[in-house]
């Protein structure tokens, strides 16, 4: 894959973003990787995603140094790089403050894994960060943000958990490629809006037991899957 | 009827699952069956509705053995050929994750039925079954989900409760037809939003009385229905 | 204004439903009278929107003879007709099982005036009325159900208040035309789903008080009304 | 600018209400204002969406006479006037019933800063204003609503706050423009909905710490602001 064709699928992946009804105005971000050349490329900031061509996207190396692109990048450039960094296995990041993902996040409290809806993407309950100190909002905050994700996900194999909430903010989501991270962006939201609806329903939901979880989780990204047409 | 026009209901059944915005991405499917041959047609699996053609139907026998078609069917096939054999009424059934209804299955709660609208198609309460066990998940989760619903549902009628709710999992419904099927999931979706807003504004709220439910259900499916135009 | 004008108005009005996102599949009904031959249009009994004709609409005289169309009149055609006759001023009615007001209508409950949303439309609280008795049902349900909203109404000017909740059922409403009458539908459902929602944020919101109802009221349906282009 | 320019901003930014889903009806209203002529376009009461032309816009001076248009201005023009002559910075100033904010309103609650997202425009939780008082109501109630806002934000910059509650009525925003008053309108919508969800979630959640609402509003807003591309 070339830069043009990662450009390409990073301008898709963030338009992708309203018409999922992800987003409100600018609200959002998504980056892309060449693992090859360690480049990443993002959205710029602040462009209204109806007018966003090809050639605003910024490509910047893992450093952060920008290596083409007119514009700035996404002020939250930093988190998607530290992410990066830390883990090799991801292809596509992204930030939205979608309404009811966002809505944990501020309720400063993990998702619940209630269903099996989840247990198809997310190996377990979604968990929520804590707040970033005054010192480390004052020393860097993007790139801080970064490394609390890096910290709220312990040591969970990254792709079994492609997304967590940035606690009085809102969510991240990453995934194999900017197509993939934007797809479980999806889910992130609608388990959100799920879990709300059944706490509300029944206060004393209870979680899927563990065997339900790695059934449904397995037989769709086990080693012996049976969904969908791709896997053996 | 022939197996092409049963193929083709059955594509246009699961195409209308997102038209009726009960669907993310593939998370649903619908069957329908030709019971002079006993042949069933199902969705494949994990292949997006956006791309979906007729020749991608599923075909199998009563038994599960797959007759036509090049793609591997739908992961919830088992449940279906179960229903299909239970009960001989049957001619569509459909399991999605729609969003109020698959939280009423995960708070693992039967939705009341608090009124008309529901009894103009339900016979009572829609029930939530319990959660299969540790064994049961291994030894056949797919095909003892299908008898976890025969269960759930006792000696009812199967077309006077057309749905029912898999605990921690979803709904499933069904009916005469694979397109009388996805009526009542959209039915069942849209009773559930009600009885949630319903036990939100007055969680004491009081379940529709006997005399009513039967004079509704049956002035639509009784012997002397007068609703609609088809009916005698 | 002659039938055939009529009969275009109680279409159009009926095709509005589905355009307000009043009804899923066929529930819902707008009639309108013609005052001068006392003759009353109403829509066809489970007929779908998306096929609905001009011919299709049934014209029937105020005791319910009908006296033109080849199909059935809607189900609900009797509690129709006993609000034309005990309200003179009603050009419209309308019948919908629009979600947040049918919620209420579920819950039992009025829906309270919390503010001036509400009082540019309705003069107070929206009743809700009682269940009936078995002995009513079975006499005559719709009818009565008719006779039922006129008793919730009490003394109640009919055009100050153009819509009431049918306990465990859903919404009326009517206006001074069919066009008037889904107008009041779609408010009624708009302040339905407000106050549901300033319930959960306070559950001790207080109405609105009466001087400020009065205000709102007055300045859009008062003798010196001052809201819109059409009134002196 | 001159008065055409400004008349077609205001006839876009009215028609940006129905299009962001704040309005049902004719509930909303946009007004912007020339300053050098001291000259404020608004649109006309009660006059359809669908239908409104750019000949319809009102055109008043500041106290309110009537320069231009043959139309009727809108009902809450008053208050709209109150507002301009209050803050030379205001351009542009809205009214809707947008749902969730109205619901706040009517709940008579200030909505918290519960997240980055409020922060990013609101500088702290968005106040509720008091009722007016009977007297208050009959001497000039639209002109005692624009001093009923004035007085409830107190001494706050009127920028680094653009929108305010009136209890049991419903949202005004404004901003720099017209247009941009819109955009808050629509952002005061989503953070309401948000809110509420948030406190669905978690009764107890709490408010964004002081320094990570500053973070946020002075990385858009403040002088060393690095989002989006028109800043420095």
């Amino acid at each position: 894959m070339n830069l043009k064709m990662l450009k390409e699928q990073v301008l898709v992946a963030n338009l992708d973003l309203p018409r999922h009804e992800l987003v409100t105005f600018t609200w959002g971000n998504v980056s892309g990787i060449d693992r090859e050349r360690n480049l990443v490329v993002i959205k710029p900031s602040g462009v209204s995603y109806e007018r966003m061509l090809l050639e605003d996207m910024v490509v910047l190396d893992l450093a952060g140094k920008q290596v083409e692109g007119a514009l700035r990048p996404s002020s939250d450039t930093a988190t998607h790089l530290v992410l990066y960094r830390a883990y090799p296995e991801l292809g596509g990041v992204v930030h939205t403050h979608s309404t009811h993902a966002t809505a944990w996040a501020q309720a400063g409290r993990p998702i619940p894994i209630f269903g099996t809806t989840q247990a198809d993407y997310f190996h377990g309950e979604i968990p929520c960060s804590r707040l970033l100190t005054p010192g480390e909002v004052e020393e860097d905050y993007e790139g801080l943000t970064g490394h609390l994700i890096v910290e709220t996900l312990k040591q969970t194999p990254i792709l079994t958990m492609p997304g967590v909430l940035v606690a009085n903010h809102g969510p991240f989501s990453w995934g194999k490629s900017a197509e993939d991270a934007v797809h479980n962006a999806v889910v992130l939201e609608e388990v959100a809006r799920m879990a709300w609806l059944t706490g509300q329903i029944n206060p004393a939901a209870r979680p899927l037991p563990d065997y339900l979880l790695e059934k449904h989780y397995q037989r769709k990204h086990g080693k012996h899957a049976y969904y969908g047409q791709t896997k053996a």
